[in-house]
Parts: structure tokens; sequence; C-alpha cells
């Protein structure tokens, strides 16, 4: 951390500093310049609030050096995680496809889809059951009763299953689900955080619309120091200008996040284009820039479906963008 | 709504649509050009799920030309709502301030800041308990403490008392807080907003930083159908690609929410500019725009605060900003 | 277009509309709702002025329902644009590969570089000479000079040249350029776009970072109707709030643009980032999408380039591209 | 300017920029800590390249201390700017109004609207002659022959005009015009700052729609460093996801560049909102944060403006927001 002092400080405020730092294991090493004086933080300054330093009367600004996150952080975990899901692997060099409908809408609908997903090479299957739609007139999902069904098609497919949780106190009712997901709203609820950290599932933490990179990073370091390590990193798309797509894909986020994690990285191509058409391209282009999988959302019969049919893709699409990764990913690109 | 059709749809599925609309009780009317044919819906459009009908094979695109909301509406509640929050109104003319340090460190310290905001003329005293920290590792406030505190406030002040709720299940402990309040990261938390509903109490519902304005009048929707007419909304910056301020804020959500609904609107210039400096003239720049009041994070000695010191003013820039809005507003701008 | 009217319009003003839209060869069918009534405009409404009907008091708002663009419209020009620079086709199912330096040094420098370059596998060879820095106080360029010197190295290596044009005047010393680039803050020089639809050179029309795709569009009308119909598009990244990277490369324009428009169109992935290490991923994803070639900047010394030194590749990197695109191509993806 | 170096850095690489930062009259101190090494730069470093410094294979990242602006920055020019547009002053606590037709039609109109303006309180005239429209098939405007009538009109009436360069070679017609405006789309345009620089005519530099406050400053230092002290900023609105509004107000950059800046800071409410019913909330609250003065659309008939109707307001409301300005400025606010 650097911390960057107005001119001419106040002796006895630069001394209380100082000695604030001293007091947290931070050594201060300082330049004295023409027009500006520069602290320069040495050891770890992790734990040290910005905002604390930030606020005092001596201080003009203050520049973080060091990332603020460690467990998530690559510096100190060089080689990539792997998250076990069942006997699936996310991370490490594979590619893993993850797929099931926007909602579950009945019996016959999900452990239909989850056989038809299982024989076309879906690795987990994933399904909609607690609804957040913008309107409170539209349809909500089967909530408890898609839980239920979920687990039902884990059973009958042998398709190990993802279902998002936006409480602690879903938890119970999500025991038997494999692999827990939260949401890009629910990306700073930091209870919910704390509480997926302690329940030690793994969990696919989905970025924020409007969060950058190192706030994800924040996130995954609320669930790790809770002690959970399985997380995997989610981009879903964030808020732009351009109103063609419901969000922006940002398949840059694939790339840096590895390079700044160790953590495994996945890309959701139908939340953030809110396309069915634009699937294919983005789920293919993740793949290309080194995401570990995909989740996409598939429905046997998109212009019925109770929700998202605009954004779900139909199997054979599903098979294909698979096939087509495999390809890429045998090719060593 | 207006649905554009593909060129020469299929008639089967065509027919399909116009009889599922007029099912819901919505007319259609055909306009058939050289390129595309329209269909305009007419009737009350609102509890259609545009979804459903943009995933049709035949569809090309929908537009929206009625509002999806209606409890918020300004075309069906012409008159400004006034929410009472003890003997205080915030809407229909005046400017309320509301007032308080961004963490409740101790009696003492809420207690005598109470004393003096309330001789300065604020209207409503808060206080942060939960505090929602990027970092695990920084202050997360005292919690339950925090509030009983922010309760004896009240008592000892007599200025009612408003707080952030970020959980259904704390609706037990604010039951003597006289106005909620839900951050801008649970605005689409809607177990949140339907509980919110429910309480019946008056409720600040602030935007999410990367709401657009229907979706932020989407969440009052879910808190005024769940019985609750006493929202007031808050603009509390967006985010953006400018990086001296924390986020942006956006002055146009005022008069354009008032525009658009009958809602009370409040500006909080603390969190969006995330700088002490900059809360005076955003406040007063509020004020000019039509807001019904301003929320300000005060402390009476910031470079000391356990938390958001940069964007807290001392209580005597408080009192200048109340007079100077006063001024402003009895001149009737 | 579809016209909403605001509630019990003036009848006069009503019918001045309806003769107007008449005599500019446009049909008008009428929607009489409950709460509102819509015009449904047929005919081609390319040339209607979206404002002049906006700005009038009887009209609430004006919704396009065909695109504004028709020259680079895919619906009336279904199959792929190809443009020939040289003997290169950019479009049509090809991959090109453009390359060199952010900025032309000195002869040795751009003839060298032009030379392994071919070798790599580049089509087209581009070079830095009129540079615009954010800085009055930076490297501005070689300017007339680096023009003579890029010309060089075309008659040496044999490879097609492309430079960027930033005013009108400029054509001249551009003759022997094969193929023209306007940057992304030029998208909206109207002035310039209309000089090189004239010149009838190849352009690469690259997107302001502020633009959306439509506007992008708009500006490949206004080269196009000006004469030029060689117009390749290109994405180099968008202005969000992520500052880890440059600008956020928006892979997703590279699928939409081709739906919308035959135009070829290709992706910068270095403008993007503006960091080395992710040119090769965005570059592989632009691929996997249905890019149909990238620009890239590449130096044989990055660490001594005189400007642009952080996102540039060396040409060693390049090559590994080149030969995973092919390799990805190949593979029919 | 701070260095983070990478750790273990070559020997013979830092030696190197050591002595190539002292060849530059940059003084270097060295902060040695656990896991990285900081080079703390001393003395005037705004001419020094950060990206030449950013490739180096040693280095990590660099932040800057100082901002890379000089003759803009108010730290070396504590007191505010006054710019001169024949008698009227810019700057220095007045509040001025800038009014004028989005397009200059005919000579009854402009030199009609003049007198009016000027009888309301106008302190300078402006009017659209080269209009740059999105669609090549608008109407572009009177061009040079708008010029000329807006010079008989600033003869009939008496008023300053202010009219837009969007190329150096305009400069000649634009000799009888008292104050230049270069176009938020040409804020990036180097040549024609640096003519503007050279001309020595007061300038209004607008803001481009996705530019920092710091880019923003950059652009003054171009024409400021090229002899032209008496810029002018403005604030246009920056394009964000809110689609209720053309662009979105960014009120927060009127007392940030006044506090970055000693240069005179006005307001274009019409081109930001792009609605005429924000025009006047928006004048009122740039006039109470700060601003020294506000640029509107006027027109005598929006519903018949030849463009920007939408965002026109008429004489009358131009009056009203003139005289609530001066209660509101006597105000002290």
């Amino acid at each position: 951390m650097v911390v960057i002092l107005k001119p001419n400080p106040d002796k006895a405020q630069l001394r209380g500093l100082l000695t604030w730092l001293e007091s947290k294991g931070v050594g201060v090493q300082t330049t004295v310049g023409a027009q500006q004086t520069i602290l320069g933080l040495v050891g770890d300054t992790s734990a040290i609030d910005i905002d604390l330093i930030s606020a005092l009367d001596i201080v003009e600004a203050v520049r973080r050096v060091q990332e603020p996150y460690k467990s998530a952080n690559r510096k100190f975990h060089p080689s990539d995680s792997v998250v076990s899901v069942g006997s699936v692997k996310i991370g490490g060099g594979g590619f893993v496809g993850i797929a099931g409908p926007g909602a579950v809408e009945n019996e016959e609908q999900i452990c239909s889809l989850a056989e038809t997903l299982k024989s076309l090479g879906a690795n987990i299957l994933w399904g909609g059951a607690f609804k957040s739609r913008t309107s409170p007139y539209s349809f909500q999902g089967l909530r408890e009763e898609g839980i239920r069904l979920l687990i039902k098609a884990k059973k009958t497919s042998g398709l190990p299953i993802c279902a998002e949780i936006s409480e602690p106190s879903q938890l119970d009712l999500l025991g038997d689900v494999d692999l827990l997901m939260t949401g890009g709203r629910n990306m700073r609820n930091y209870e919910l955080l704390r509480a997926v950290g302690k329940s030690k599932k793994p969990v696919i933490l989905k970025r924020a619309v409007s969060a950058t990179y190192e706030e994800l990073l924040m996130s995954a370091e609320y669930i790790m120091s809770s002690g959970n390590p399985d997380v995997i990193l989610c981009e879903r798309g964030i808020r732009t200008f351009e109103p063609q797509t419901q969000f922006t894909f940002d398949v840059s986020a694939i790339p840096v996040l590895k390079q700044l994690s160790h953590l495994p990285v996945i890309a959701d191509p139908s939340s953030a284009s809110g396309k069915y058409t634009l699937v294919e391209p983005l789920a293919l282009a993740s793949a290309a820039a080194g995401a570990d999988g995909v989740i996409m959302t598939v429905h046997a019969d998109p212009a019925h479906a109770m929700c998202d049919g605009p954004l779900s893709i139909r199997p054979d699409r599903f098979e294909r963008i698979m096939k087509k990764t495999a390809v890429l990913r045998s090719a060593d690109i």
C-alpha cells in the first residue's frame, strides 16, 4: 500500500499514523518528494482497512499495491484448484457442461430432459426452482417442489445436480444438491456467502452485473475464509449501454480471473446474452478463452417454456456445442 | 404492447397466439406492412409475460407501450404520495434531512450525535448496524447491539429512527425502528421485498447501482403489491467508468422518477460519491432537481470513524446544507 | 415504426401528422386502445426522422420496428459480403491476420518486422504513423514519414498495407495504402466517413468505445451511401467500469453484427485489452465466435517500443495465434 | 509515480531503468518489502510516458501519484480562471446563460429568436450549423449558410455568438464567431484541439460521452499547451445503461472538475437528457452544484423544429430558468 500525504502534513498526526501502522505489524518507508511525501507500506497489508487511512486529514490518497484477497490469490497458490462435484472435476484442464431448464416445470419435463442431456454429454444437471423475476406478476417457479423434482431427476438420470441458493435457510432443503450456485444479484449478500462457506458444499459464485473482478474475488474470500475452498467463479455478463443483448458477456474475465486466482472459472452464455442464438458463439468463445466449463439453459420446447424461453437452446444445439468444444480442447487451444 | 412478427408467420402458430391473447383479456389489432406484420395489443397488458411471446418462433420482437408497473405508476395515481414517519411527512412539497453515522460505534457516540443533529434540524436519525463490507477482514458493525443503541438514541433524542434491513428475519429486531431501508445490493432480493411489503412499515428503497428506473419501480411494485404503499425511492449512484467518485450520482433520476411515479424520491449523496467534499454540492443539486429529502452520513470526528470516514461530513456541514436547502426551497425552486 | 399517442390527442394535429406521413409515402394503420392509441407505420420508414415525430405535442413515444440502416442490413443483402484487399479476401469464410507495430519507428524496424510477419502467416501489414495520444507530452508518431516507411515495407515485403486515416486531407498521402482504417474516436466524424466513402478504398470501421451496434452500422451507412461498399466492421472494446482491462472486449458484437449485417467483422484484441497477455485468449475467442479476422499489435521488442509496449505481442506469439486459429477454423468452429 | 516491481527483478534491467529515470531528471527512492519492491519517483513526472515503464519485463504495475495535466491543474493555479467572451465573463462567481436553436433554419428564425433571448437575459447566442446526425438520411444543417445567418443575428441582436467547430479548416469561416465549441465526439480529435489552441479564441470543450474527468483535462491540456488558456469545460452527459434519458447527466463532474482545475465549468442539460422536460431540473441542479453557466437548446416552436425538437425548450421556460438560477445564486448557494 502506498500512502500519498498532503503537502506539509501535521507532524503529530503523522506520528500517530506511523505508530498505528507499526502496531498492525506493517513497516513504513518514506519517500520525500519536492511536492509530495509518499509512505510505502511494507508487509501484509490485507487486513488494513484502506478507509481508515483515507479519512485522515493529512492523507491525499491511498493506492493499493497488493491485492486485498488472499485465499483466492494465485500468488499464494500457484497451481490450479480443482473442485470435485461427485465424480466430476471442475478446473485443471477439462471442460464441463452444466445444463438444464430455466424453470423446473413438472416431473416429466425435468426427468426426461435429464435423461436426454446425460446421453448428449452433460456433466451436471441444473434447474431453476426459486425464480427471481423482475415483475411480481410473473411466474415465480415451483420453489420447494422444484427442488424435490430436481432431486428426483438426479436419481433417475444419475447426474449430479446444481441449484441456486438465495437464503441461508434453504440449506436444509438443498441437502441432496451436489453443487450450489449463488446468483449475481446475491454476490454481495454476505450473510448468504458466510452460510455457504460454512456448508462446505461446492459452489458456483456468479459475478454481479456491476461487479469488478476484484469485488468478485473478495466475495470468494468471504466463502473461503468461512471454511469452504470449493468455489467456482462464473462470468455471466455485465450491464453496459448496449441494448441488443440482455447483458454484455465479458469474455476477458475468463483469462484475467485465471491469472489473478487459482479457482476454476466457468461462463454462463445464456444469462449473459438473453438470446438463444448467441449461446453457441459465446460458449465456443469461452472455451477458446480458457474457461473450465459452461452452464447453459436448455429446454426441450423453448417456445412453450414457462420462463426463459427466449434464451433457451434445444438439446440438439447443446450436443453440437459440446462436440465443438471437445474438438477445440483436443487441439490444445 | 406491440408484437412484430417475422415475415410469413406460420398460420397455425399465429392463430394459437391470438387465441391465447384473447384468453388473457387482451384485444389485438393487426397492421400488415409490406415487410412486416405488427400486432397492437389493446387493454391491460401488465400481467402478460413478455418472454412468453418473445420466445415464439413467429415473433421477431416485442415492444412495450405501457409501463409494466401499476401501483407505483403516476398515470393511475396522479397526485404525490406522502409517507408519514412518526410526525415527519416525506413527499408532497417538504424537504427532509435524514442523518447519522455509517456505523453505530457506542452509546455515547450515537446518543450525543442524535442530540446534535436534532438541534441542527435533522428530521430522522439513521445509523449503520449490520455493515456490508467488501472485505471479510473489515469491521462488520455492532449488529444487534447497534440496533439496540439506535433505539436508545431514539428515546433520548426524540427523533424517529431509520435502519437498514437485509434479511426478513431481522423484522422482529427492528420492531421499534420507524423507517426501514433496503440497500442497493438488495434491490432485487425479492424475498426481502415481500417481507417488507407485509410488514407495513415505511421503507426507503434504494436503487441498485446497475438498475434502471423501470427496474427500481418494479421492485417498488413487489413491496406495494404485498400490501405496503409507504415506499420512498432513493437515488444513490450508479456504476460507471469514472474512477474519481465511488459511484456516479444520477441526478436525473429525481425528476424522471417523479414524472413516472407518485412516490417520494430522496437522494443519498454520501454513498453515491464516497467523498465528503461532494456531499454538499450533490445535496443542493438534489434539492434543486426536486428531491423530497436527502440522507447523509454524518460523524462527529470522521478521521476516527470506524467506517465510512472518507464520506462522512461533520455536523456543522450538515447544518449548512439544511440551511441552504431551506433557502432554495423557499425561493420555490 | 410505431407511434404511441397521448390520451385525447388534438384532432387537428393528428390530421396534420397523418397527412405529412402520407406525403412521405408511408401508410398508417390505427389501433385504438382503452388507454392509448397506436399508429402503425407501414412502408419504408428509414428516411423518416424519428425526432420530428417525437417532438409533437400529441405524441407520447415512438418505437422503431425496422432497422434505420439499409445498405448494411442483412435483410436486404442476405449473403456475406467479401472485401478484397489486393489478393486478400476478408469475409465469406476465411480468417485473416493483420499485424504490425503501434508506431512505425524507423525503416529497419518496420521492414524487418514486415518480413518476419509475412513468413509467419500475416495477410496484411499495419503500422501507426499519426498517433493519437491522451497526453500532448507523449510521442505523437512519425506522421507523414511513418506512412512513407510503411509504403517502403509494402514494397520490400510484398504485403498489402493498412493505415489509419484521421482527416480527409490525408487521402492523398495514403494513395498507396491498400486498406484504410478509421479509429474508434472518429466513428462519428461524419466528414471523414463521407470522404472515405468517396475514396472507394476498402476501410476498417472501428466501433467507438461508447457506440451501440446500431450506431456502428449507421456509420457504415454513411460510408456506403457515399459510394463505398467495402466496409469491414471492427470490435475493439467498449468502456465499462472494469479497471483491469483498458476497455471491455465485447465478443458478442461479432455474432450480433453478423446477424444484423452482411459486412465482414474483425476484432482488435490489442486495443481492447491494452495488455499483451490477453491478446491470445481474446483472438482465439474472436475466431471461435465467428470473426473474419483479427488485427493485432506486434513488436519485435515490446519493452523498448516507442509506444503501445504494454499491449504489443512478440512475433512468436503472433505465429502461435495464427496456427491455433487455423486449427480452430479447420474444425469448422 | 510509484513503480511496483515483479519479484526478483533482473538486476541489469533495473539498473537500466534507474539510469533512464535519472536522465529524465526524476529522483528515485526504493522501498524493499517482503513480497515486493516499490520505486517512488520524485520530481516532475508529467513528461514521463507511463507506458514506457509499464512495458518493462521487471515491472508489475505503475501508479500515478501526480496528475498528468499541468496547465489545467488547480494545484499550480489556485485561483479561478475567468474567460472573457466580448464583455461577458465566464467563471469567477457569475452564472451565464448560453442559448439558441439546435439548427439555424433561416434568417427570420435565428434573428427573431436572438432578439427574444436577449430580452429574456441570455448572455450568448448559439446555433447549430454543421449538424452531426446519426443517420446520413437526416437533415445535416445549413452548414456555411448557417454560420452566415448566425453572424447576422449577432449584428441585429448585439449578442456575442457561439458555434461548433469540427474541422481545423473551418477556422476562417468562424472568424466573426466569439466563442468556439468542440463537440463531445471530437474531444479526442487532437488535430482539431491543436488548431483551436493556436487560434486563441475562447472555446467550450465538451466532455466525450465516454471520457473520464482526467481525459477531459488532458484534452484541455492539448489546447492550453498550444497557446490558448481560454478553455471552458462542459459536462454534457455520459453513456450509461439507463435508456430513459439520452445520456446520464453527471452532475458530480461540476464540483470535481472545479476541485481539480481552475477552468470554468458549464453544463449542457439539453444534450445530456435529450428531453425538454428535464432541462429545467438539470439546469437548476447544475447551478446548485456550482456551475458557472449553462448552455441550452431553445426554439420558438419545438414541434416544428428541423432538428432537436424533443430536447428544445420554449423561450418562456428559458426565462424561468434564468430567474430561478439568479435567486439561487443570490442566496449564495
